[in-house]
């Protein structure tokens, strides 16, 4: 183990988390929440001062393997979440230490659950950090390190590979600072521009509007009032819906775009089968909803894509509680809760090219199983998908379920019913918000006991780290010489 | 495909199935049930003598492959539970076709999920069938003519290996028809121990015992009392629980204790496993029982472990309400529901055997990250593992996750609530019987629709033939030349 790589790139993150920090501290210093701002400066200046310390010594050899790029992955993501706590607890905003920290890495790893029950008690500092948390999350905080840093030797693909979500990361440009550079400019661009249309088009108020557009570019869900989206205007609540779905896109549709290699775009067979479930499974929870209730139709259809996207790119904003669905439309939204945005996306979930490339397996398999000799290779968008990658597939399914099984039965020791113990997993686990019952759009998890938010905080992050950078964490065959 | 085999198997299926209906109605006599017996006895004759028909002229050619193997295993089960359903539905015992086609596939499948409100109305001889079905679908009725006839060409294999339970079904002597034999042999055997005991030392009357053990030795779980098992004595119910322990156990453990190779047989991974979990989860939830309520701990104990096994082996007595238990427990139970019982049993669920090997696949996947140049072999028994095997099981486990998502999306039109739906769905495809809330151990199938009542019969299906046959058999490709 290269533990000196280790120690420079957390440097690194905290260096950039406590630059990152200066923003709240600024947001503060506007609202004239002096207190706040100090809190955040001190907290910027202290974690950047560690952070020089580490840098400072320059490791010995840059170059590190697999093994390093998941451990450095967790560990950068853990350390970045105990960071982020801090001005939650100094300033006694969040005063308990789990809360903050349920409420943190709910942030960075874009998930959106809460335990505050009245998010408007909050000043706008740390309203501000709460949502630019998902913002730096969604992309990942080393893709944005490597968009910064030359890093020598070419190993740092394994920490590309380890933060971004999908079975099979690439690169979009042969060279890894481009490729992250083209990913957080994208990032940021869509960001603007939806901040801009939201003042502009959805007359939303300047602060809200900032906050909502990091939410829904890292797919977070974090809202900046109680009532989370329903009492912005409808024009509003529409560009956020078609934002929400944008940033549930594998970033690569927007390279092709950028390159004009439009006809490749709209051929990815994820985003269509993404952009195809969206559609068919809203329409029919639409058409549950108005045979049950009846109503103005484009409301509903308003109302239902709105949730429908929200859900499905695991950001968790409400309109509405679909807790009171009808339940073959909370079912289907449990569903979509599974399922997840694309890979390569800044959403969470099991992820569309997960089902897909499992489902292209499944279907080879029955070939085989009725022509034993045929044997057929798996292709996506035409190209032949490694062995290795479907192998790790079933092992990632698998591995998937049993954190969902685990974790139910940890929540259950709270004495909730099933349905909340088993959605508040989903909804951890997929990075979404909201899930059904106590936890569901009108709730929160408040209720829960510090063991359980322990749970979801292990939950979230390995949502977001797509499970197996926290799990090798944890393995002592990662630690052996 | 060669239709002449399967239209001669299913022939035999049915010659076999008309033999077995005698037993009902010798036993409808016995009870001067006059009616009823004459019903099975007239309606053994027709499927006799149709099977006969089917069976006169034999197949140009007896070799046949893996395709005709899951067709014949899948069309011999409808035929068998479309038959079986006749006489409920003619005596007007169960009038409904879609609630005793449900009845009968239950029973078949070994689920042992009932649609009757009032057991205990059913005449002796449809008690007896119902229970019968159990005996005759837990080991399987290929089985049963693989024992009796000496099929040419040792293609006889895929039948086996569609209709037995687990990811590597392999013959236990190098012949099948004495593999078979062999198979069929120590299932009665046992389940002839078991009745002796139940009579003797239970004090159970004899008509009870009888069904009991029919119902214990399938793992099936149809009662013939409203209270299930809850009314027979103690030694009854231990007996029940031991039992339904040892059919859930892998039969090569049986064989390997006939041949004297004891050493080997406590030696088999899978029964350690299994042993392990239902100790452990059983003692868990008896600790959670007694700190939440106290009483009598030998009680608890004899409650938890009849309970337990009854579920892990996805038997489906009951002796207690386990809906009502702490949430823990109720989720510890879900969790047994959905592992099941060992591979090569006449339990089902998703088999403690594919839990362990995707669990040493997730291990060996775990080593291969952290050192890509190192290459394990996955062994069970000191056996490797064909890499063919563990290929299908993620799939397997896909196509199972599948499943139990669109059933609960079809279920849920029902409109009741979302554990209802889920558990009802866990229930049917691990052939378990009970699930929670309105389909809990005191609850029952009658209020679901009949289109849920077909998903139920099809989840059933699935759930006994492992996915595979009845999949495959909606598959274009498996009917083309």
């Amino acid at each position: 183990m290269n533990y000196g790589i280790i120690r420079y790139v957390i440097g690194w993150v905290m260096v950039i988390e406590g630059a990152f920090m200066l923003l709240p501290s600024l947001t503060a210093a506007v609202y004239t929440e002096g207190k706040d701002a100090v809190i955040f400066l001190a907290c910027a200046f202290v974690c950047a001062a560690i952070g020089a310390l580490l840098v400072f010594k320059k490791p010995k050899t840059t170059a590190f393997y697999a093994r390093e790029g998941f451990v450095l992955t967790a560990l950068s993501w853990i350390v970045l979440s105990l960071v982020g706590t801090v001005p939650f607890v100094v300033s006694g905003a969040i005063p308990s230490f789990v809360d903050a920290l349920f409420e943190t890495v709910s942030g960075f790893t874009t998930t959106g659950a809460s335990i505050l029950t009245d998010v408007e008690a909050l000043p706008h500092g740390m309203l501000f950090w709460r949502s630019f948390t998902h913002w730096i999350g969604g992309m990942g905080v080393l893709v944005f390190m490597l968009a910064l840093l030359p890093m020598a030797g070419g190993h740092s693909m394994y920490l590309m590979k380890a933060e971004s979500t999908g079975p099979n990361v690439s690169k979009l440009v042969p060279n890894i600072r481009k490729t992250a550079l083209f990913l957080y400019g994208i990032y940021s661009a869509l960001t603007v521009l939806q901040f801009v249309l939201l003042v502009t088009v959805g007359r939303m108020p300047l602060f809200d509007a900032i906050c909502m557009a990091f939410g829904t570019a890292g797919t977070g869900g974090f809202g900046v009032l109680n009532d989370s989206i329903a009492s912005y205007t409808v024009s509003a609540q529409l560009i956020i819906t078609i934002f929400m779905v944008l940033f549930g896109v594998n970033f690569n549709f927007f390279f092709l775009l950028l390159y004009k290699r439009f006809k490749d775009a709209f051929k990815m067979e994820e985003v269509r089968w993404y952009l195809g479930l969206y559609v068919g499974v809203s329409l029919l929870i639409s058409l549950n909803l108005w045979l049950t209730n009846g109503g103005s139709v484009p409301m509903i259809l308003h109302t239902v894509f709105f949730q429908t996207a929200s859900v499905m790119t695991t950001t968790g904003f409400a309109t509405t509680d679909f807790a009171l669905w009808p339940a073959v439309s909370q079912s289907l939204m449990v569903l979509l809760m599974c399922i997840g945005a694309c890979g390569g996306s800044t959403g969470g979930g099991f992820k569309v090219i997960r089902v897909l490339l499992l489902g292209k397996s499944a279907r080879k398999e029955f070939s085989h199983m009725l022509h034993p000799r045929n044997v057929k290779v798996i292709k996506v968008d035409g190209k032949a998908i490694e062995r290795d990658t479907i192998g790790v597939l079933g092992v990632y399914l698998f591995c998937y379920v049993t954190i969902i099984a685990v974790s139910t039965v940890l929540l259950s020791l709270d004495g909730f019913d099933f349905t909340t113990n088993f959605t508040a997993t989903i909804a951890t686990v997929n990075n979404i918000g909201p899930g059904l019952s106590a936890v569901g759009p009108t709730g929160n998890f408040a209720g829960f006991s510090a063991l359980s938010k322990i749970v979801c905080v292990f939950n979230m992050l390995i949502g977001r780290l797509e499970i197996f950078p926290m799990l090798l964490l944890f393995i002592p065959a990662t630690w052996k010489k």
